[in-house]
C-alpha cells in the first residue's frame, strides 16, 4: 500500500518493540509509547485529536476497513503493514482486527481545577477495577483520576480495554507521591474507609474541589493516606462487607461526590 | 481413601456429568446440580448448611487439605477421590485446588417478603456483571435477586466464581415472565433508564417494599418492561453514558434504594 512500509521479519526492531509495549510498564515508560489495538478506539483517539506514532496494519484489515485505514494512515507519523500472522504475534487479543498503534503517553501535568471533583487511587492493582472506576468516572463527569504510581499501568493493554478508551478521554495523572499530594492539595479529600465510626458519604459534604480517596483492593487505603485525608467517609453495609468491591465502592462514593 | 471411590477413567460416567454440568446450562436444569469449585467456596457452602451431593476430590489435595477434606466428605452423600490428571479434566480452573462439590440447584420457591428490597436482571447477559452485581446486592443487604430466564445461568462457573459466593448466600429467584411477575408484584417497581424525562433516582421515594429492574448491557430495558414498571427511574450523567456499565448503574442504584 502506498506510504506503507512492509513487514515481514519477526527480528524487525518496530515487531520487538511492539511485543516490549505490550508486556512491560517499564518499556512503555521508557520508551514514552503505548500500544492501542482495534478500530473503534483508534477511531476514538483520532477524534480527540491524538496522533498516532505508528500505525500498524494486517493485509486483511488493510482490505476490509479501507476508508478507516486511510484516514488512520493521515493521523499517524509513519505506517506499516503486516502479513496477518505476523499481526497475530504483536496482537495482545485472540481474534485481533489487524488494526494497532502507538502514541505517545500524554504528558503528566498535575493540573488541577480548584473545584473540581477528582478521584485518587492507592496501589489499586487489578486492570479490570482501574478500567471499570475510569468509566464510571467518565460516565459521572469526574475532573480527573489521580493514581498513585504503584497502581497498575493506566497505559497497559488490559487497562486500556476495560476503560473501554475513557482513560485516553479523561484527565489521568500518575501521582509519585499521593499522600504528599492530597497534604498539600486545596481540594478537600475523603478517603473511603470500611470503619463504622466513620461518617456515613451520604452525609458527607461535597461541595467545592473534592477527591475521594480510593485504596488497594484487599489491604484499602495506607495508614498515612487515612491520616492525611481531611475526612473519613464509608459506605454503610448491612450484608457482607467483604463483598463490595473496590469498583462498587468506588461507583457508590463518585456518586455521592458529584450526584 | 476411606469412604472414597477412585475413578481413573475418563469415559466415567461421573466425569462425562461433571464435565456437562460445567458448560452447559441445559444439563445443569435436567440433572438439578450444580458445581463448585475450591476450598473457600465449599467451605462457604457447607458453613450454610448446604449439602453436598458429590463431592470430589484430586490425589494432591486429599493431602494437602486433610482436615477440610473430612470435613467435606461429611457433608456429602458420595465420595470420589481422582489422579490429579484426571481432575484437571474436569476442573474449569486452570491452575485447579483439587476440591470440587456438586450440588442441588436451590428450590425456586418465589417467596417475596412484601417489605423487602430487591433487584430484578433483565436479559442480563455478561456473567461477571451478574457476579458483579449480587455481590454489590449482598453487601448493602439487598433482600433478594430476580433473574429473568434470559439472563445468563447463575449457577455457571463463571458466574459462580465472579460473586465469590454470594448467589448462593442470598435469595436468588429465577423469574420465568419477569413482566408478570413486576406486573402483579405487591413490589413498587422502578426502572433503570437513560432518559432525561425519568425521575432522578436520588429523588425516587424508596420507602416500602421495593424492586429495581436493571435490562441488558446492550440494549437496556424491554419496552415492556419499562411499561409494566410503577416509575422510570434515571442516574444522571454529565459525561459519556455509554461509560457507565450495568454492574456500576446497578451498584448506585441499589445505594440509593437500601441507604
Amino acid at each position: 500500500m502506498d506510504g506503507f512500509l512492509r513487514i515481514t521479519s519477526r527480528d524487525n526492531a518496530l515487531i520487538k518493540l511492539v511485543c516490549a509495549l505490550q508486556t512491560s510498564a517499564k518499556e512503555r515508560k521508557r520508551n514514552n509509547l503505548f500500544v492501542v489495538e482495534g478500530l473503534r478506539i483508534l477511531k476514538d483517539l483520532a477524534e480527540n485529536g491524538v496522533e498516532f506514532d505508528k500505525f500498524i496494519v494486517s493485509d486483511t484489515a488493510a482490505k476490509r476497513y479501507e476508508k478507516d485505514i486511510k484516514s488512520f494512515a493521515e493521523n499517524s507519523q509513519n505506517n506499516y503493514i503486516l502479513p496477518d500472522s505476523l499481526f497475530e504475534k504483536i496482537a495482545d487479543t485472540n481474534s485481533p482486527q489487524g488494526i494497532l498503534a502507538l502514541a505517545k503517553i500524554p504528558e503528566n501535568n498535575l493540573e488541577i481545577d480548584e473545584n473540581g471533583k477528582y478521584i485518587a487511587l492507592e496501589n489499586l492493582s487489578d486492570p479490570s477495577n482501574l478500567g471499570a472506576i475510569s468509566r464510571t468516572a467518565e460516565a459521572l463527569g469526574v475532573s480527573g483520576i489521580l493514581i498513585s504510581n504503584d497502581s497498575c499501568d493506566p497505559y497497559s493493554p488490559k487497562v486500556l480495554r476495560a476503560s473501554m478508551g475513557t482513560l485516553l478521554r479523561m484527565p489521568v495523572f500518575i501521582v509519585n507521591d499521593l499522600v504528599v499530594f492530597i497534604k498539600s492539595s486545596s481540594l478537600r479529600s475523603y478517603a473511603c474507609v470500611v470503619d463504622s465510626d466513620a461518617l456515613p458519604i451520604n452525609e458527607a459534604d461535597f461541595t467545592g474541589g473534592s477527591v475521594i480517596l480510593i485504596g488497594n483492593e484487599a489491604n484499602g487505603l495506607s495508614d498515612e493516606m487515612k491520616t492525611a485525608a481531611d475526612k473519613k467517609v464509608t459506605i454503610k453495609m448491612r450484608g457482607n462487607a467483604e463483598s463490595l468491591n473496590a469498583a462498587a465502592a468506588a461507583a457508590i462514593a463518585i456518586w455521592e461526590m458529584v450526584k
